[in-house]
């Protein structure tokens, strides 16, 4: 198979490793920045490296189109119009909309699909290019009407060979899920932050050392400035949809509060609850995830100990948070693990390296 | 010295294990529920168990009132009733001013100081009592307009005697930095799960597996409802000032992201950046956090075999979070560690191990 990469960063330098590992590929790569383009053959993330998008693709079976989301509706233009007539193009794009809405007229759109690994994007460069960067990685599919079946069919088969997982949604839904899964958190944590700065400097305090939920909430905060202006205005009307909806939720669960109504804040946070498990949980396989809380020296080597035993019991941890309290001296983890009876043996496990540790009923820091 | 522990549960019980351990204190304790106090008694959490609050509190020089945020104004009255004139009475309830306001008028009400020590919240249960809870943890000390000097003096060192370190603050500042920092949080996360929840059963889809900001800001969604109704209800103002200030926030942002105008919403997506760092990072010893990202199997005995690694180099593990990929065999862990240096450091550890390992410019998945 003949691929061809435009942009060979994290994502494009991984799809290139991925292809010539897996999929045996001829990879021909392209990046503006002839550094990147270089170092790209350098780590064998491509075999041959072009001077410009027409070079890349011109023996091309699949075209990645692995840029900026600002740029990808003209870069993948300049791919369609380059590539031949049997060649598929695709983009990895964080958002769909845009690039699918601005696809050339006439028969060149049909080769195209629009793509979205779910993989990686925390990360930037091709030095940090990897082939299992999509192993078990859903990959979202985004067709359009005009797309045609053998294309996609070309691509689904690309895609589960670089070992992904390939779903196929429409644009909108894409976009509308996104940001509510990823983009109105971001929003959300830079308006938290913004405003805890304000309440604080106003109380001339730094933020207190409680409150876990503070700093899982706002760890996003202004994360990569560079990738994130331009996901927030390329899914402008669907993130800022999705604000105003949980805007109105918010002055919703404000009137409750100031309802002064202890029971019916209480169904309200019940269902919060129950709404979280069925999201988060519902088909995990072990059960429920269960949250152990620890409390330790925080001294280097701390968490290994824990982990080990944990790994030696057979316990997997699903998900872990520490907490340094602060003087940085003590501290408590949180290990999450699926199902009731591997929160008990992890438990014991703990206990039994001399920890106190408790099963937390349902989490949350009062 | 004697102390008297009014509810003996999680906070109560781990004051009567340090009290007793590190201040040699005789300590009396009192609880409605007979089978807490007889636990309380069996792990020694307290010497004597009382039949009443005035039995409990008849000798005592310190009175900790550690019941339910609802239940505090009531209690605090009864304990102020029943103690003698030189006795100091206190809380231990995450709000501050339900039960300053509520202070009964005279003499007794300068006896009372409001506390707040900012540990243990999360786990409940006297059986997860230990002496080592309130280690260098802050525990705010609310005086009021009519405290006495005395009761204030003798209540920090009793504070500090436990391990933690005491701080004055006043009950509307400190229920303002509450609502800001830990309420707040709480319920973004109750509203965005729910409105998650609507969006992705309109696109029949299941939380995608991108997304670590979600599972992040949504931790707390719905946590222990028993205890969290009550501190909503009796910050109620606090909480909903601080919803309706964050909700013109997220209007403004909508505002900013549909004007289209990338350099606006990128200077905004920097701000967030700045305040972040200035609030969270801003005194951490070793420098700023760095994030690591590294890609592993998902299998018991993995993060153990990093964290031992780490430990074994002297790299602390400031905070960490897996993120576990879709078919729950590979995915990533983020360590944060203090310092560019350190962060080298980890990075070429986790190398040596054969793990794919990348510093994170800032964060945040695209």
């Amino acid at each position: 198979m003949n691929i061809a990469i435009l942009g060979v960063g994290l994502i494009g330098g991984s799809i290139g490793l991925a292809a010539r590992h897996r999929l045996d590929a001829e990879v021909a790569g392209f990046d503006p920045d002839p550094r990147t383009l270089e170092r790209a053959l350098e780590i064998g993330a491509i075999a041959r490296s072009a001077d410009s998008v027409a070079e890349a693709t011109e023996d091309a079976e699949v075209v990645f189109c692995a840029a900026p989301v600002g740029r990808l509706p003209e870069l993948v233009a300049e791919a369609l119009a380059a590539s031949g007539p049997e060649t598929t193009v695709t983009d990895v794009g964080s958002t769909k909309r845009g690039v699918v809405e601005r696809l050339p007229e006439g028969p060149d759109g049909e080769r195209f699909i629009g793509g979205h690994p779910l993989a990686g994007a925390e990360t930037a460069g091709v030095e940090n290019a990897r082939a299992e960067l999509f192993d078990g990685a859903r990959w979202y599919l985004v067709p359009t009407e005009r797309s045609s079946g053998l294309a996609y069919d070309r691509l689904q088969r690309a895609v589960a060979g670089l070992g992904a997982r390939p779903q196929a949604i429409d644009a909108a839904g894409h976009d509308r899920v996104m940001a509510t899964v990823s983009h109105l958190p971001h929003v959300l944590a830079n308006a938290l932050v913004q405003q805890a700065g304000t309440t604080l400097a106003a109380e001339a305090e730094r933020v207190p050392e409680v409150g876990p939920s503070f700093r899982d909430t706002t760890r996003v905060a202004g994360a990569n400035p560079a990738i994130w202006a331009d996901i927030f205005v390329s899914n402008g009307d669907a993130v800022a949809a999705g604000i105003d909806a949980l805007v109105e939720r918010l002055a919703e669960a404000a009137r409750l509060i100031r309802s002064g109504d202890v029971e019916a804040v209480r169904a309200w946070h019940q269902a919060a609850a129950a709404e979280r498990r069925r999201l988060l949980e519902a088909d995990l396989v072990g059960g429920e995830l269960r949250e152990l809380r620890i409390a330790v020296e925080n001294r280097p080597g701390t968490v290994a100990e824990i982990a080990l035993a944990l790994g030696q019991a057979g316990v997997n941890i699903e998900d872990m948070a520490l907490y340094p309290a602060p003087d940085m001296r003590s501290g408590a983890i949180s290990i999450w693990v699926a199902g009731e009876a591997e929160a008990e043996r992890a438990a014991t496990v703990v206990r039994g390296l001399g920890h106190g540790a408790a099963l937390v009923g349902d989490g949350g820091e009062g």
